[in-house]
């Protein structure tokens, strides 16, 4: 079963230059894959003479005239920007042309167009965005990281309901944990609407394990599959997270900097100190989903560099593959007969 | 000039094996200090003996014929254990027979105590618990870490103005600068209490200098100081750092245990990476201070060992110097003042 992306291949902070590397290796890998690039015409024509050959019928281009800018305002972009490379991606994932599409570019640019173009599922209000984290056995997944900073309880049910439907598609499992972010494992922890929406998941069909801390984050896949948070808090735990990675980094390159001995330390462990770096590789976690609209995008990270885009381009596959929208869609669906069923 | 604090000797996952010993070295490295150990007469007495001639006039015991467990439930041990060495602890303060106690008791009951018998400051509601967290270049302060979970802008700001206090005198700084925690740092992000608080905090006389995000809390003090969130998002944070502290250290010791090689180079690396792990060591920030207090409380990890204990005595050596829970008081008295002047 062949499957196309779109991708949006003037976005980011560096734009074509990442976008063609990553896409061209994951043609490589994946015999099945149709990239569509999405961008300037000549410029990628120019880029991609030699690969148009070699990956003919696989790989094709579509013009789009205008760029997003990185920080340019969402609703200036939606306004402006109408054949923009994102705008235009998009739209191919709107006209059945697309499985999905994928941009480095502007977060709330690529949100607000994702959800004009797509339109959101019945019932959801925003787009949610579920990553996955690194963690100790495995990896997390957590949502919401960003869209929705005010969430009442049945935001957070609905978070729970699309976030089960992207775990199993990742993870290739049934029943995965979810767990409710909290800041304590006690039924009388917390915030109205976390109490709230644990009485709804305790009702619900999904594998719900409780409360579970901050420090669950990096405990996952033994103990949680999936967190469910409101976006303020995950946005928070999720930068929390990358600042301590990065000072924990700082320091232990400036221990081994530190004096001939070290330096001669850091030279005999180096194979070793490159094996636990690429354990950690934020690269090989690339990628967000938006979810609750109707059909497939998935966020880089604008400093993303062709690895870790190709990270994010592999999640789309794989999302493409489950046709995960529209599972959600329909999960979503039920879930809102269910309660109107339940409330008549 | 002398200072004095009351220990809860008795509380703690371990008790007086750790309250002891670390009681004894801060009296060892500060003449002026006088410590109180409160607790079951008995136990102490047998073992202080060599140390109460050693630190006569500086070293004494009170009787508490009761523990509070680290599981009980706050309103329990409040109506229950009313000879507890956490009580009594607070009493003395209260009295003002010591300037400030620590315990590594149950932090609910050692709140709910503090609340009950030391009394709030008016114009503050709940204690807030402020703590110091590593970061690249020093250390950064967050408030609150757990206390309130929903909170209102007047909140946010109450924590700003008592934070400050705490910072000024750890750090001995004269103008800390003081973030809000955010999803952002663009005036449009974010929920509409901290879009409030941020106002508030732009008219007051703090060194206020925006948003800061997640990642800002492993940053500072360079870019920041005390750092102000809600004790949700504080305490998810806090967590989350913790697990991902935890989690890449697990990472850099599997490495290491790798294979034969990876050992040898551990044994080469052993110093350095020891000088790392002490860089990062946790025991060095322990110590969280409640704040809105008529009086200093500062909580122990209820874990901690000798070393850790330290840490905490030594936090409260410092604030009981500085006077900061009068600073506190007169501070929030004024603050209250100001906006009653603006509103009559």
């Amino acid at each position: 079963m062949s499957l196309t992306l779109s991708i949006d291949a003037m976005g980011g902070d560096v734009g074509y230059q990442v976008t063609i590397p990553a896409s061209l290796q994951c043609l490589k890998k994946n015999p099945q894959l149709k990239i569509i690039m999405v961008g300037d015409q000549q410029i990628l024509q120019e880029q991609l003479s030699q690969a148009l050959v070699e990956f003919e019928g696989r790989l094709s281009i579509h013009h789009a005239s205008q760029i997003v800018d990185m920080d340019e305002a969402p609703q200036k972009a939606l306004k402006n920007k109408k054949d923009s490379s994102m705008r235009v991606a998009i739209n191919l994932v709107r006209d059945g042309v697309a499985d999905a599409c994928v941009s480095a570019g502007n977060t709330g640019a690529l949100m607000a167009t994702a959800r004009f173009v797509l339109k959101m599922i019945p019932g959801i209000d925003r787009p949610a965005i579920i990553s996955t984290l690194p963690s100790i056995f495995g990896h997390t997944h957590m949502l919401d990281l960003g869209g929705n900073v005010d969430c009442s309880a049945e935001h957070l049910y609905q978070f729970a309901i699309m976030g089960e439907e992207v775990v199993k598609a990742v993870e290739n499992i049934d029943n995965p944990k979810v767990g409710l972010l909290n800041i304590g494992e006690e039924d009388t922890k917390g915030n109205e609407q976390v109490k709230a929406a644990a009485t709804l998941l305790e009702n619900s069909s999904l594998n719900y394990i409780g409360y579970v801390e901050g420090d669950s984050i990096n405990a996952g896949h033994t103990k949680v599959d999936l967190i469910v948070t409101d976006g303020f808090v995950g946005n928070v735990a999720l930068k929390s997270i990358e600042g301590a990675a990065k000072m924990i980094g700082t320091k232990l390159k400036q221990s081994f900097a530190d004096g001939v001995f070290s330096k001669l330390a850091a030279l005999l462990a180096y194979p070793v100190l490159k094996a636990f770096k690429d354990s950690i590789d934020p690269r090989l976690y690339n990628g967000a989903s938006f979810v609750g609209l109707r059909g497939l995008v998935i966020k880089s990270h604008g400093g993303a560099d062709a690895k870790a885009f190709e990270t994010a381009i592999h999640l789309a596959e794989l999302e493409s593959e489950k046709d995960v929208a529209r599972k959600i869609s329909e999960k979503v669906e039920l879930a809102i007969a269910n309660r109107d069923g339940e409330e008549s």
